[in-house]
């Protein structure tokens, strides 16, 4: 059996089983964890704030393509994906590792350039880069680990298993935003100057760091990003919690120059696209309301959650109708699509 | 200019550079750094104890060959290379995060073997392992980030700032093990069943940790684990620390078989060879005494600490004569060897 055959989340949880089963909770460092893997960041006490870590690697032809990314906004990328991990616990970002690999023919100065963009993001998120690893490979890698911390002294954060029946399901800014601005760099569509903000969506995603925070503040509860797409984060979700979802596709929010540009195809860029890195969260109704005054981006209701049964997740058209996806998402081992 | 032109270390000092001209001391992040890049681990201030990370990488190729590394075993030697890092510092390993890169035809059972020989040493040292990431890849490679702390309340731990003039200088265990086994491994030597030991220290390295918490409990403040070879890693500590070091050739603890098996290379390989993760330390000649007494491992005097001159290290043969060795240790943009 192969990687393709089970895919990248079989592959996960394989090793989480593995892992579950060595764990010894007589040990020192297993006892103060209360997150291995499955959530987006691991979580253990602290002695006085929970803290949280996450890695993440960045593969040359895979997560990118330097022929329609800079060095720099690879930089920028590689720490924001990790950052949006830390925004999705409602956490405070503190320390990073970051880990190289690099064909030796490298120019220096692309080196340099990525690490401007890196610290550009650390100075703002106010991240402090304490150590990192360069190799030399025959492809470019990028791996970044993030050190957080939960901003609260009662240390509450997201976590994926927190959803519950008759909550409401929300997104904070865009979606599909990422796939549409990866198409303009690609080329694959007439740019007309319009495009930049998509561009940037996939370039220099902005981890939704403040508003993890407000949302931990105002009661929620259950969150996760999205990396790998709605459908497939909204699944990673459900799963955890145990419950279903009804999303309508209606309410998905779209922005005017996506849906101008890929008239076809928007809604599954919304679905499916991945690397958005919104926050998709839910709460009940009141906190909801609550949210919808006090959060700083566009926050707009997708859905709701409702108890088990299958399917888990259910898309509904204008007028009723069940949506079928082409996609749920991204597979690591399963696709095969080129960047 | 391309990384080849100023190696791993040259790239490592600008991007020091980099970091610490954007270092924001107003940071909370950062007011609690005591070391950045540049030590073994990164060190900031916890609440109560000393934090330490590590992130250090394995990839096909360059660090290994699966020609004659079974996966179990680079599980194994995947964690114990940032284990070593933890206990070059004196430190107690915490937490680690695990990022992978795959190809999609990669056997299933070879990535849980994988597993399997990390988590045997993740349970023998107390190392939760509370994350990873797997991520399809056309080479393999392990990204391993180890968290760890300080085992003495007063938070000292060995630096590789803190060497001084008329310290000693020893070692921890046998010199060139590793590069002797890696030749068994390669085929590049006859068998004769007495082999085992050598190919161990390139396969199964086991991290120093008990050594490394002695040596900071018994007053110890310098250290460094051998990773890229004893000449080079002294380097480093000498350069961190400006003094130089005098190495006597003939202190060098070289194993017999080493000895009997590679006559006319086992000093080459003792001083250049790498990867035998064993510490590396300075001391006062009445701690080195009481060390020789208390410790459980063979601990070696092999040199002592001179104030700061050219060459920086300078290693005599038994008549006192000067002794030039042929290479210093690895360096990942300018060394070309295949593994």
């Amino acid at each position: 059996m192969k990687l393709q055959d089970i895919g990248q989340f079989g592959l996960i949880d394989l090793i989480a089983g593995l892992i579950e089963k060595d764990r010894d909770i007589q040990s020192e460092s297993w006892r103060n964890v209360i997150e291995g893997a499955g959530d987006d960041c691991a979580v253990w006490k602290g002695n006085t704030a929970n803290q949280f870590a996450k890695v993440d690697c960045q593969v040359e032809g895979v997560h990118f393509n330097l022929a329609n990314l800079s060095w720099e906004d690879l930089g920028w990328k590689s720490l924001a994906v990790n950052l949006s991990d830390i925004a999705s616990m409602g956490g405070l970002p503190r320390y990073a590792l970051v880990s190289l690999g690099l064909p030796p023919d490298t120019e220096v100065q692309n080196v340099l350039s990525f690490y401007r963009g890196l610290l550009r993001l650390a100075g703002q998120s106010d991240t402090a880069v304490v150590g990192g690893n360069v190799s030399s490979s025959s492809i470019i890698f990028v791996d970044v680990s993030v050190i957080g911390q939960a901003a609260n002294p009662d240390g509450h954060y997201l976590s994926r298993k927190e959803v519950r029946t008759g909550d409401l399901i929300a997104v904070t800014g865009w979606l599909g935003n990422a796939v549409a601005g990866l198409r303009v760099l690609q080329g694959k569509t007439t740019t007309d100057g319009e495009e930049e903000i998509l561009r940037r969506s996939f370039s220099r995603p902005e981890p939704r760091l403040a508003e993890g925070r407000l949302l931990v503040e105002k009661g929620v509860r259950a969150g996760i990003d999205i990396s790998d797409g709605l459908i497939s984060d909204l699944g990673h979700l459900c799963k955890a919690s145990s419950v279903s979802a009804v999303v309508y596709l209606d309410k998905l929010p779209v922005h005017s120059v996506v849906k101008r540009r890929f008239p076809e195809k928007y809604i599954d860029f919304a679905l499916s696209g991945g690397e958005d890195y919104q926050l998709l969260f839910t709460a009940t109704p009141d906190i909801m309301r609550d949210l919808e005054k006090t959060c700083s981006c566009p926050l707009t209701v997708i859905g709701e959650v409702v108890s088990r049964r299958e399917p888990v997740i259910q898309i509904l058209d204008e007028s009723g109708r069940e949506y079928r996806v082409s996609r749920t998402g991204w597979d690591h081992f399963k696709n095969t699509d080129k960047i």
